[in-house]
């Protein structure tokens, strides 16, 4: 059952889309009963094809006891455009996932579907709070001092200072229900060249952050190397720059990763090094695994929406499952709701918007 | 002596700001005892103070065959602002070295010292190619497939479309020039989610490079991950995201290098495992070493302005005055006129600046 605070006339915690991604539906039961054991008090509408997902649940005990099959007769391929999603896909699972949302019946969705078709369909179908101008796509990412919130990460190409302070307070929220931390410091992404004080959107943004209205922990400025250094909770910045700065982050760690596969396959010296320290490298290991950071979450909307990777297995479809509940049961929408309550009303018109 | 590309009626290669930098003059007289060797035919106008200098270069002898002492009883300190650098440092080592530049004494200008000054008093006093709308700033970055070069990083925090073509066209003379590729190939950083095309500016800029008139190798968008594993040579992007980018993949690549640090020393057999792998491991560390990838460029100046990192060792300095000289030996100002002068003349104007 949902909290009190989110709505206690749900009926379910989440809809799951059962159809959505690379190995589903097998990988998305097996996610929901991993999910299963650490959420034991919530309800899944299960979206998708019941001649299929019958036989599989019965299988899985544990999603069994917590699931309940809404029949869905498509499924949007992965290729699909949004356009053509909203059009086709009416009798889609991803689609009659999010139509529960927007009905009141579950709390949030999460599908491991096409990228374009979900966050399309959410934002037309379930809409953005009325209180945002923007919804932003939040992620989770290591840092040496624990994990830390970016956002936005593509959701906007372009965004003007109001959408800036609106993604901190979406970030805090986020970091409050899912990172369980009181109260999360917040930076803003800016270059820290002394000739350049960063862009006009941002430094406006920084004023009204400053100014202490939104009750946040504002940390001021900060520069790329901020973001796995850890020095704050939650990195704000437009979708451009958020997209750019994750893959950017990822693809050195990659890069890393291929680089030390090499070195400990260069010799036998090197292949006897890695068995000798293989424990503390598959800790390392373990601890960068993207399945534990696998979800991307669209903040603002009149409901939870978050994204698995479509790639991703059992495991990392139950971390986004995970992420999901813990903002159904932490009140993240209410959350927001105070923090924008605070925002002085002559704020929004900050900055013309430039796109 | 400067090759005729450049003007072989300048008397020096380079002009070397002696007193710029963190362990300045001596790491700097160290570099150029390096630089030196793989230079033999190089001039260089050492700039800085006389009496510190002369028996500096006594014990130098590979150094004091190239150089020649210019006194400037004056240093700009780290922590001194542009616009005080631009009035109070008249006299000052990194000025008299930008300005034996901009009388034509010198084909280029190397300093370890305050960046913000060196941009500043190098825009000012060197002043940009009248071709070009901006100068950018760029480095040379490691990856999975060779060195790759990013810019702008940081000069220029919003950008036209015409701006980034600009870029496109420095950033092809520079790997002409320091990474020595034919036809390097060009990408325009975009952010890559199905739903968004990127923003507008990127867009009009990709039309302008299809198009053909500048005669790049252009190879289309490419996303974050790209500049990691080598997609292009050249990676175009607005000083903004540059600048972000940049120190994303540095703090991401510095955290892995953290928790490596912890993995072998994490116990026994790990330290015993670490000695094993060591050879292979100290050439990885040697092909990431940041004393090769030392050196940010200003790109677009009627001249050579490289900015040595002021912590770095002679080592660093001495790769810092390589890509000096390999801008200056490789007619890098003349390549850019020349792919200038094939855009029509009726690009420039492509979107207003917003800033």
């Amino acid at each position: 059952m949902a909290t009190p605070a989110e709505g206690s006339l749900r009926r379910f915690s989440l809809a799951i889309d059962a159809m959505g991604g690379d190995h589903a539906p097998q990988s998305v039961l097996d996610g929901l009963e991993l999910a299963a054991e650490r959420h034991p008090q919530a309800r899944f509408l299960l979206v998708g094809d019941e001649a299929k997902l019958t036989p599989l649940l019965a299988t899985r005990p544990g999603a069994a006891k917590l699931c309940a099959i809404r029949h869905a007769p498509d499924a949007i391929p992965g290729d699909m455009k949004p356009t053509q999603a909203l059009r086709q896909g009416r009798n889609s699972s991803m689609r009659l996932a999010i139509d529960a949302v927007a009905a009141g019946e579950a709390a949030g969705v999460v599908s491991a579907g096409n990228t374009g078709a979900l966050m399309a369909l959410a934002k037309i179908v379930i809409k953005t709070m009325p209180e945002i101008g923007r919804p932003a796509l939040a992620a989770i990412a290591p840092s040496s001092r624990g994990d830390v919130v970016m956002l936005d990460l593509g959701a906007n190409v372009q965004c003007d200072a109001r959408n800036l302070v609106e993604f901190a307070i979406m970030g805090d929220a986020f970091a409050r229900a899912v990172l369980g931390l009181p109260a999360p410091s917040i930076g803003l992404m800016n270059v820290g060249s002394e000739e350049l004080k960063g862009d006009e959107r941002v430094r406006q943004a920084a004023d009204v952050l400053r100014g202490g209205s939104t009750g946040l922990n504002f940390h001021g400025f900060i520069e790329g190397h901020d973001i796995a250094a850890g020095t704050v909770d939650v990195v704000v910045m437009d979708g451009f720059t958020g997209n750019v700065a994750l893959k950017t982050g990822e693809g050195a760690l990659k890069l890393m990763g291929g680089l030390l596969k090499q070195v400990f396959t260069s010799s036998i010296p090197a292949r006897l090094g890695y068995l000798l320290a293989r424990p503390a490298l598959e800790r390392l290991r373990e601890w960068m695994d993207p399945r534990r950071y696998n979800g991307a979450i669209l903040l603002g909307l009149n409901g939870v929406v978050v994204k698995s990777h479509g790639g991703t297995d059992a495991k990392g479809f139950a971390h986004a499952v995970d992420v999901a509940m813990d903002m159904v049961t932490h009140g993240f929408t209410q959350q927001i709701r105070e923090s924008l309550s605070r925002l002085a009303p002559e704020t929004p018109p900050l900055v013309a918007r430039q796109d």
